[in-house]
């Protein structure tokens, strides 16, 4: 009998995995809740109104459609069974496996304040970026309705906590929604005044990179009008803005990129984890104990000696590749690679239409060239050759019209902590008045 | 003062109806439920997974950027003071005018079975047409894991009710998602064997074209794999299909196109309407009594001699031009046009990737000489270069490759009857057991 390999996620790591086993004689599974691979470093985009969702994703099944020894499973696994070698999922079916990529990423904490899960909005899924976009779109086209000065200016400011590259970028797209897209857009308010304040508890933005890119980044912000914010902690998220340091922000919509948490997959195998949550792993992606569970991505802690990898795609899709190779080979009765090794081609952050900063390979690049590498080489990622032509057309049409294509409020959008919403608009007053 | 025009409703007709007055010195507001002109000939191809919403729809604010002299409103209304010539809001908020030009289209109507609408989807919007998408691929994901044979061949059957254009090009595209797009991307089914069934209770389809051009159109959808069924009435719809005649068929889902109702604009004026509930206008598509109060399109029943115009995106748009012509001449003190005329350019049903019926001034057309002109027609109409671009684009990719770059399942797509609906696989055994 073939051996069978369940791989759970399809995300980076997960597709790589089941790409380096195409030819491998083995019954693979590939279990994922969506039925689509998520481009996430462009996610920010479909929040920002610039891209569609399909420009940022492809169906798995489209994805793998040369794979003839794979099966794919819309489904959600809640548990793993290591004695009998069972994949439980949670309408109660068992699927029993050899070897076992876990590669189920990572989801956004709010350090033990889940409370705040109901009122911050974050960006993991194409239904979360989405919900960011109505509430934003949502919140000027309120703002033009309304008669309330103090209430205008609330529905006009949007709080962004984490300077990370997400909440950079997502700082940045807002504020350039605001002043360019929209600028010439409304009759009662200028959105020009849109006020965008990105909140970081650390005492810069982008601490992952060199200190002079960090200042470069936050000048850069500046010039787009962004409010940058260090050094302060937020006390207290609620349904009409935030609390930051001693200061109450009132805002249309407060965004979380602040931090995050692996799914539990260390609790199903009551394995050793970080503090994050990931499982930390062997030299060779496996959980210690589990020499045929592997785990890949945000949701393992690897270390190289010099600290945990960072929870960035590459990362994900080098383990991925890395171990579909070693069972590869361990199938084929062929010596198996035993150590993972990470190549790091550098990091970016991008902040607006035309500017960004980067590390790559020494070199520090920050401005229009760090922009052109960052769209080059996320352009050449994308996963199919449909997304590259679409996103290109796109991006250039909103390059030389400031022009976003995919400003659709509609109506079923969910708010902050994934309950699905009603039609935006209609019910301000009943909303307003609740709280 | 300048006088004061509003506009409710930015479909083809408000849209023209504003562009028309884009020149003329007035204070109009347009008021709609949702932030888009939509390019509803097209909505079929977003249900079908082969377009993205921002690849038809356009936000109203950026298509009307040039007109100075309007105010965009994302409202809802819900009735007209007559006397005091005031807009209700359903927020309360009343709005006067001194013109109005009603342009708020109509909804599918199930004959009085009311019932039915919580079974079966409508293709109105965006969210409807999301709707049909994720309930089309859900239904191959859940019949992928699916034992039992009987249910399996029921979440591979979907009916389509109506055989007027729009369920015509629901069938057609319905089955071209099967059987080439998806044909190869299962494992335990062949989603060559869905079987889709148009139902028609009269004795033909497309009934609005010559008998031949109707035949034409049956044979090319019988080629498709779909089957027709005329003459027969729909007795039942429920959540598990629907009763045509005396046949059950079980089914994954149900769309309804078979009839629409205008939106209640005749009850709010206590005007007299047509059977469809049309508000029947007089020649210079004014309501008789209210000479400053307009209906245009799907809303308004104008009589040309020939019984009332059909249903179609031209009739409003010219309708709409008419009617803001009419209000410039009057404002400006120049003689106005006092009959509308309605020029007819032909009308067109495609019928899948390269299939099309079409009457053009005299002409019938079929096969791929009416798709070709069909699809430069649309091309050409589609409202701004950025989404003929696009459309172009995803048209050559899908056209090549039979792919489909908008397969994305996403967690909230509302069922039908327009409830919210929680992702769409993990609960599929809790929505049979409860059936």
């Amino acid at each position: 009998m073939r051996p069978r390999i369940i791989i759970v996620g399809a995300g980076f790591g997960g597709i790589a995995a089941a790409q380096a086993l195409r030819r491998t004689e083995a019954e693979i599974t590939l279990i994922d809740r969506t039925n689509h691979h998520l481009f996430q470093p462009l996610l920010y985009q479909v929040a920002g109104a610039a891209l569609s969702p399909a420009d940022i994703a492809t169906a798995n099944r489209a994805l793998l459609r040369r794979n003839k020894n794979i099966r794919i499973l819309m489904a959600e696994v809640d548990g793993i069974d290591t004695e009998r070698r069972d994949v439980c999922l949670t309408d109660g079916r068992r699927l029993p496996f050899d070897h076992l990529i876990l590669a189920t990423g990572a989801a956004y904490s709010f350090f033990g304040n889940d409370a705040w899960r109901n009122h911050a909005y974050v960006l993991k899924s194409i239904d979360d970026a989405l919900a960011i976009r109505a509430a934003l779109l949502g919140a000027f086209e309120r703002a033009e309705q309304c008669d309330d000065p103090a209430e205008r200016q609330r529905l006009l400011t949007f709080a962004v906590v984490g300077g990370g590259p997400t909440g950079v970028e997502l700082a940045g797209t807002i504020a350039e929604l605001a002043r360019t897209t929209l600028a010439r857009d409304f009759t009662a308010v200028d959105p020009r005044r849109a006020r965008v304040v990105l909140c970081e508890m650390g005492d810069r933005i982008l601490n992952a990179f060199d200190p002079p890119l960090s200042q470069a980044a936050r000048t850069m912000l500046e010039s787009l009008g962004v409010e940058v914010r260090t050094g302060e902690k937020v006390r207290e998220i609620d349904a009409r803005g935030l609390t930051v340091g001693d200061q109450r922000i009132d805002a249309a919509a407060v965004l979380w990129a602040a931090g995050t948490e692996a799914r539990p997959v260390a609790t199903w195998l009551s394995a050793d984890a970080a503090r994050n949550g990931a499982v930390r792993v062997a030299p060779d992606c496996s959980v210690p104990g589990h020499p045929d569970i592997f785990a890949i991505g945000d949701v393992a802690s690897f270390d190289d000696g010099d600290g945990p990898l960072p929870g960035l795609a590459p990362v994900a899709k080098q383990q991925g590749r890395f171990v579909g190779r070693l069972l590869a080979a361990r199938i084929a009765g062929k010596p198996a690679p035993d150590r993972f090794r990470y190549r790091d081609y550098g990091t970016m952050a991008v902040i607006g239409r035309s500017r960004a900063v980067a590390e790559i390979g020494g070199f520090k690049l920050k401005g229009l060239v760090a922009w052109l590498a960052w769209s080059l080489v996320h352009l050449m990622l994308l996963v199919d050759f449909r997304s590259r032509v679409s996103v290109y057309v796109h991006w250039a049409w909103s390059w030389f019209t400031y022009g976003r294509g995919a400003r659709l409020l509609t109506g079923y959008a969910p708010g902050p902590g994934e309950k699905p919403r009603a039609a935006v608009l209609p019910d301000i007053e009943a909303e307003v008045a609740a709280e």
